[in-house]
């Protein structure tokens, strides 16, 4: 292994294909934030549309914008740019409601698609919300179906001819390990099983092919790598050959066949429209917008390129300049099981992200033990993980930490 | 009848005591907005918020906002605000989602508080959306629940010891006729049926005292007479006796009781928190923030006075002036069952709406043959609604209205 320094971290960043896209954000000066896969940055972009929007779509154009402004078919338009980077054709993937609203409509129309299979199936650990969701639509159902939960490592041999849907996160939130997509759907398949993904922290990190691996259904975040806005709207993606079949009870208007005909009876839309339910959040999802354009314009292996050298290079410095601060390594060494984020352990982990985050370097902690550095190739640069562990080697071995002096931060993924 | 003329609305706009919330909102220059029931306007105010959340809160405090800019607390901050402009007390008002899911929420909860009876009961004609949404809940439930609707006429008779939940909306979208919250909820109590009121159509335009009347639940619209903007989330309230019991499906984890615990089993927080699922949408939650608060500061009984007396008075108008053009009135003469709209009918309305919008004056249709005006006090002028039946008499003594002419306008409520 090579002896590391800043001047490599420096010419990586020349050499970078990548780089001009840093300009196109708004990163607070003098910060080195590593939390992109949590909450991710403002597009410079953002700022001009929020003022078109606001002033003069709603302001000036009211009620007319949805027609001159074309508000209706925002969540079909911006589900087309983001069909776009998960392997999806156009009328596959809408914006909707949140991550969470949207696991329940898919996997309540899954539990339906597969009437008669009792067993719902994921991995504990998975992103809580995800369970909480699950266990709702358990109770909500008296027993028709249970959740259970399976190791990751027994997953495949998990899923049997009782198995009505398999639930899983892409990419862990915690580890950033990676399922592998292909082999999970394909055993779904082989058992009549559905599979819906939760890509909350693969859009936009790693490459997904949906419809090369066959997928069902997915779910993602438009708050993390796709620079959407806090509480930005969610996605979801509906195969083709699953979307005359599926009933979603979430069945507003905006998923009705006809919405302004005002009629007393509910027509599921033709399409993925169905899968709908109240007024689009137009502000929120013209935000998002803005971050799905930029990530649609840049080049998605060029991204998980620069993500898994990021990640290659974090984990060497901790290896060369933290052996003896007794940090632990909780992400793969593998990188094809690693999606675009490096996760340590340490006992005192929260005290010393609270350490780096009062030195202006965002990561997150996760309890009870782990900290979180996740790498945005389109603005994180490559000194910024030398500058980030040099001030890590700092705390450590100046002891600048201190449980005590931070107030906990209320830490949302 | 006296005879009006234009002098005499100017003399009302005079000495109207809420003239002055006009200028707080950003109307277009030379229009008459007559829809503030469909798509409530711009407060000026919302601006600079807008830009605050996006370019500071989102942009430069990136994920620490959840703490430094409270967004975590968004949801209950402004529903005890909301709260207390429908009679309700702190902690049993949340804002979330769209009015769509926050009744699938409520109804899905109601239904289940009541097992046992199998009637959900709501009015032909009642808001698309409504009877939707409890269509779905029907068939997702397969066969425990049937959605039931009555005559608003015979509602009162239908509830009955079967009837597990009314669903109401409490003024109608399309001709504003309002019902008698306290009969219907005190009728329904006696028969141990839960109430839903749907109060999109009242909140900020009428008074409503939820918990004068007993109410169980309800659910209401961000962006009609609150101004929180084109697809503002929405939010709800439930009674505090029934928060302890209260179980509903969506159960994601901003509903949690301790969700950055991250543990894999649910554990709903204790009061109106549960009835949260996804994570916050912050920019659209943040600027109904500021329409909400410009409600807050007004005298909701000054606002019910203006607006039933602009009512009164368009009624007059048309009655003085329209005689002759086949408008038939389709909203109630009597104050005490109107809400904050007039609703006209005539066989042309389509084509007559679009020549009012021509002229910037927008009020809007609903088929077969419904023309809308909506009284917004906060910022419509007495003197508004002259000059809007001015135009109505020029448009149809001169026939300038021609359906060809105009491309229809996809109306949303």
């Amino acid at each position: 292994m090579q002896t590391l320094n800043r001047a490599y971290f420096e010419a990586l960043d020349r050499d970078d294909p990548l780089a001009a896209y840093r300009d196109q954000f708004d990163l607070p000066a003098g910060h080195i934030y590593l939390n992109g896969n949590s909450l991710g940055v403002l597009p410079k972009a953002a700022k001009e549309k929020a003022r078109q929007v606001v002033e003069e779509q709603w302001g000036q154009g009211l009620i007319r914008s949805w027609n001159t402004h074309d508000w209706i078919r925002i969540p079909q338009r911006v589900g087309d740019k983001i069909a776009g980077l998960i392997g999806a054709d156009d009328g596959e993937v809408i914006v909707a409601d949140s991550t969470s609203v949207n696991l329940f409509k898919m996997a309540a129309a899954a539990v339906k698609l597969n009437a008669g299979r009792h067993k719902i199936l994921s991995e504990p650990g998975n992103f809580p919300t995800d369970l909480y969701i699950l266990q709702g639509l358990e109770q909500f159902l008296d027993g028709q179906v249970r959740l259970v939960t399976e190791h990751r490592d027994s997953i495949l041999d998990a899923i049997d001819e009782d198995t009505a849907v398999v639930v899983l996160t892409h990419v862990h939130y915690k580890s950033g390990a990676m399922f592998d997509m292909a082999a999970i759907t394909a055993r779904a398949h082989e058992k009549g099983a559905l599979v819906i993904w939760d890509l909350s922290h693969s859009t936009g990190a790693v490459p997904v092919e949906l419809n090369r691996v066959g997928a069902d259904f997915a779910i993602g975040c438009g708050y993390k790598y796709l620079n959407g806005g806090p509480g930005a709207p969610g996605f979801l993606f509906v195969a083709k050959r699953h979307q005359a079949q599926l009933q979603q009870p979430l069945s507003g208007w905006f998923g009705h066949a006809n919405p302004f005909a005002m009629r007393d009876d509910y027509e599921a839309a033709p399409g993925i429209a169905r899968t709908l339910c109240g007024t689009t959040p137009v502000v929120g999802a013209s935000l998002l917008e803005v971050g799905v354009d930029i990530m649609a314009s840049a080049d998605m292996h060029q991204i998980r390129e620069k993500s898994l050298r990021m990640g290659q290079l974090f984990i060497e410095l901790i290896e060369q300049r933290c052996s003896q601060y007794g940090f632990g390594l909780a992400s793969s060494k593998d990188p094809a099981v690693r999606g675009s984020q490096v996760s340590l352990t340490h006992e005192q982990g929260f005290a010393i992200m609270q350490a780096l985050i009062a030195r202006n370097i965002i990561g997150d902690f996760r309890a009870p033990d782990i900290l979180r550095f996740g790498f945005t190739p389109l603005y994180v640069r490559y000194v910024d993980l030398w500058d980030c562990v040099d001030a890590l080697v700092d705390i450590m071995a100046n002891d600048h930490w201190d449980q005590a002096a931070f107030k906990k931060l209320t830490a949302v993924t």
